[in-house]
């Protein structure tokens, strides 16, 4: 049996379907425009949100990164929760990358409201940067997973059109959000101006992400992603990926909520958790007691053929995906039940 | 009678002594390091906190923003109170300037403590930004002039040196600190890497500010003035009026805080304060009733010849300094008991 | 038959061998370090050059802009010949990514040597940025595939020693250089602190680059790849064909540059050819007779199925690779021989 | 007798009358825009410049570097002679502060032509940066002090108007210009988007530049000063010199003018010259013979209590201002005339 990795589902390698669709890609140069499965992904997920023009990038850290440097201009500032992905965990590339600044909202979950976007517009003084533009993660990582509905998007959005700021979505895990909430992709383009779309998390590819907005827009991203390196040749081979996993591995997302629940629900039951997150999608955060470290559970827990991640102070993280199948599911539980320390 | 002036202390006019120095200034080409007035102001503020050299520049932004540029590279972050000017009211430079990143601290009233700072120190790892500079506010303006005595500043000093960190001093208001805590300026700096010591605020004098040091470290610093376009020629007029300053004006700001008290002693007792801050040094900020907005106050207040500043959401601020006259504080008294709405 | 597609070298597709090496790839998550394709290409390729380390990113802008950053400061300038790559043609990521400026010098096509770099040092002067990096290229695109041999690097490194400057090499095409000058990789890891490796020009893989130095130099790049977005997933598809290139594709370059070297003899035959540049490895430029136009030219050679580059005014180039066959060469000699307008 | 200091015209100390402008001059806190003199310089400045208005900053350096950022937009370039002071003697700056790449031009002697500008506009390709401002200096420091005349400028003008470029001038000695062309300054803005006025070189201030444009340029660059620190409180005192200079110090440059070219003359005597760049205003620029380096030359000079400056391999350099009295001129003759190695 092959080890539940729970560290993230970033972790999943291509079914062979996948793998079969991928190496019989068509492919050409993309630099020179040339490649068409990577111009069928990109066409394939600008449609799929309703927007006009997309981008294949070799990560989802540099579809945000290119999205933030599009969206702002030197002197301006990044508006969103100080949990976010692209605060957090992109090597500080806000300001490295762009030379922006951050307004860092304190929202629920790593959800942030109208209200908290609104106070953290910054009066037309020149002491302050300009604000331009709010950034939304969905799920949140930090959050647990937690998600938008789409009248809630809407809402933000509304101010940001009132303010004249543009309105980014990290959709690192965006189809786990549109499943659980049983929404549909193609209302998220009238609200952002533009998403980030991973492929490589839960649906299941092993390299890429897709950025989507206006096709000026996506001509400023073109520019951007050349300048940081991130035009590939004949990507072709990786884009092959992201067209079959939108064809087929997007409603099977909901199996892996139920995973999740059903892990939270035994954590529950176990002595070492001192209290477990709300479990909205694919990811269980929860706190140790404070008689274990991180360190020694993790080591307990691959001592028995799980891995998990430390989370920060007393956390663990839990994410189920594509490869964490029912087998290792009941393995798990087994194991989590009957961890001694 | 001059009007009270209580927005700042920035707008204090030169004394005609301190005139009299800047116009019988000895002056000569910065540049080439020939301007006698420059390389003294410069000498003495260094030997004055105890460190080996210093930078004249415009303003304490100015000194604030070399010294981040010169404590981070690419890629790095500073640690701060989410108040901080260097934040708050430099127009996103730590971003805009050095492309370095931010993790912003909850102190109280500014202040922040040694355990804030070891929270906010990133792990070793490449999703995180690297962690390379600690920056203190003293006094702190939003904190409404509350101070750190030296005690406070040796122990996050020492937090600073175990985990490697640089450390900076906005001094915007550092002889405030000094005077209200009772101590001298040469123990400083054992402590702190850099210091931005503001001439132009408290002490009373046109323009300037001067960035203090080692050798290596104002080697640097130079560059990026030059860089930045803050080196001047014939500068040491503007020096001239910081030497005096230095001499005849750092005792007095005693006068300053004991008006600050009084004026806050004087609101307790008026209908339209809803609440007051503590008062440490030269800044007083108090909340208005809910039935008062900040523009009616300042209105009503302008008319009787007083100016105050709106500092966000039902806030005032009132700044004593060297203009603000006996007479002065009289007159303010008087109108702040009269107010009628 | 395929058209023979003469515009780059970078538009050969992966041969049946390769595919396969791809397809039967070992991979893991790189980003945890853990994709096993990915570290046997990096430690192949830094072992080859004689360096310590490697890293695979998505193409060989990003190599050349990310080894920029690591050898840079801020305030910092790069010496390099007029015609580079890593000027010309990526989209000004010198200044961009990393804000250092330019000290342009005006090599032999392409070529400088030990005194131009000597010339472009700058005096230890704050009014000019700092002398930091100085990039080759090998071969020289803009320069038609000249290319440097060991003793002329080596006096080159010479100078970079004595000066204290970094040293690195735009790789995009070095394995042509190599084989031409009949010399060994493992010399190149003794001058050089940094060596882009491109594996999808002459190599014929479809994706990624290799960027090589010491560990220490590699820890650094890594992050700046984490910054950049270049941090890829289960890349072992794309290293795996890398692997695949440098084991089967490297001697076989001497076919490119025979093909090259027929096409620039019968070139000389041609009425509508002014001049050819040397031909030394697999380009060949030459400049048109001043009554056709290049887009008159690439048009007419279209139509017989034959596909060039544009390359500047009057100027045509033509890169000969794995993909470009010898009944392609003996179709495209043809067309030459035959063209009218 | 004072020493003749032809190093450079940035060297000139206030006169009497000056002097007693500046301290005689009502201030207040140009932060709250409420510092009357420096208002009444900015707007004098832009007037004369028939342009909209202005901002007084502590250095030319500070008004071109804020004039190119206001101009640029990340991946950008700028293009200009490679001679000019913003590329060679402002850090490094185009790249360190807006991250712009340079187009470098090789006019004669500093000027450049509309053909060369036209040159040096990239095709819009995403390799390229995006081709953004156009900068002139006028007159050309490295240039010997050449200067440009309306007609040359208004065929640049036509230039960038076509291919949607900002033009700005860095007008450190543009009076010099103004004055050896016989022309007026009103003309310039039609031409130009921006403009440096350099105060404190010919027109003999302490310190300080007006950067001039139109409102909207000017209230973006305000916000840039900021961000560079380049924001001062009473700075009437400085500006106050400014008003004075442009009342009095302009047409008196011709005198200097005349001072230079009887220098050149003289030096046409002198063994030790081997050859003199022509002198159109207040530069003499000439080579030494190659038995003498400038060091030995400088030291020479300097025994008879002459400064000049060393300006490059066998190059030195001097500039005639308001300091350089008839009697120095005189003095200077002789011992030019003297002079034994």
């Amino acid at each position: 049996m092959l080890i539940p990795d729970l560290r993230s589902d970033t972790v999943t390698r291509p079914t062979p379907a996948m793998l079969e669709a991928m190496f019989a890609a068509p492919v050409g140069d993309d630099v020179f425009g040339e490649d068409p499965s990577v111009n069928a992904l990109e066409e394939k997920t600008a449609h799929l949100f309703n927007l006009e023009a997309g981008l294949f990038c070799p990560s989802g850290t540099m579809t945000n990164q290119i999205a933030i440097k599009a969206h702002t201009e030197p002197l301006s500032e990044v508006i969103c929760d100080y949990t976010s992905h692209i605060y957090q965990y992109e090597g500080g590339g806000i300001a490295a990358n762009s030379g922006a600044s951050v307004y860092l909202l304190h929202g629920e979950r790593g959800k942030i409201t109208p209200a908290m976007v609104r106070s953290g517009i910054r009066p037309n003084n020149i002491h302050y940067p300009l604000s331009k533009l709010v950034s939304l993660e969905n799920t949140s990582n930090k959050g647990g997973g937690s998600y938008y509905t789409l009248p809630e998007i809407a809402a933000i959005a509304a101010v940001c059109q009132e303010n004249n700021l543009a309105f980014h979505l990290d959709g690192a895990r965006v189809f786990n959000a549109l499943v659980a909430a049983n929404e549909q992709p193609q209302f998220y383009g009238q609200y952002f101006d533009s998403i980030s779309v991973c492929l490589s998390k839960g649906l299941g590819t092993p390299v890429g992400s897709v950025l989507v907005g206006s096709k000026e827009f996506i001509q400023k991203a073109r520019r951007i992603r050349k300048v940081f390196g991130g035009g590939m040749r004949q990507a072709g081979y990786l884009a092959a990926a992201g067209i079959y996993a939108l064809d087929n591995h997007v409603s099977r997302l909901v199996e892996d909520h139920v995973k999740a629940k059903i892990l939270a629900e035994t954590l529950q039951n176990c002595f070492f958790v001192q209290s477990i997150q709300p479990v909205d999608t694919n990811i269980v955060i929860f706190r140790l007691i404070d008689q274990i470290t991180e360190k020694q559970f993790l080591q307990k827990l691959a001592e028995q053929n799980v891995l998990a991640l430390d989370f920060g102070p007393q956390s663990i993280r839990l994410v189920t995906h594509l490869d964490f199948t029912d087998d290792m599911l009941d393995h798990t539980l087994h194991v989590l039940l009957n961890l001694k320390f």
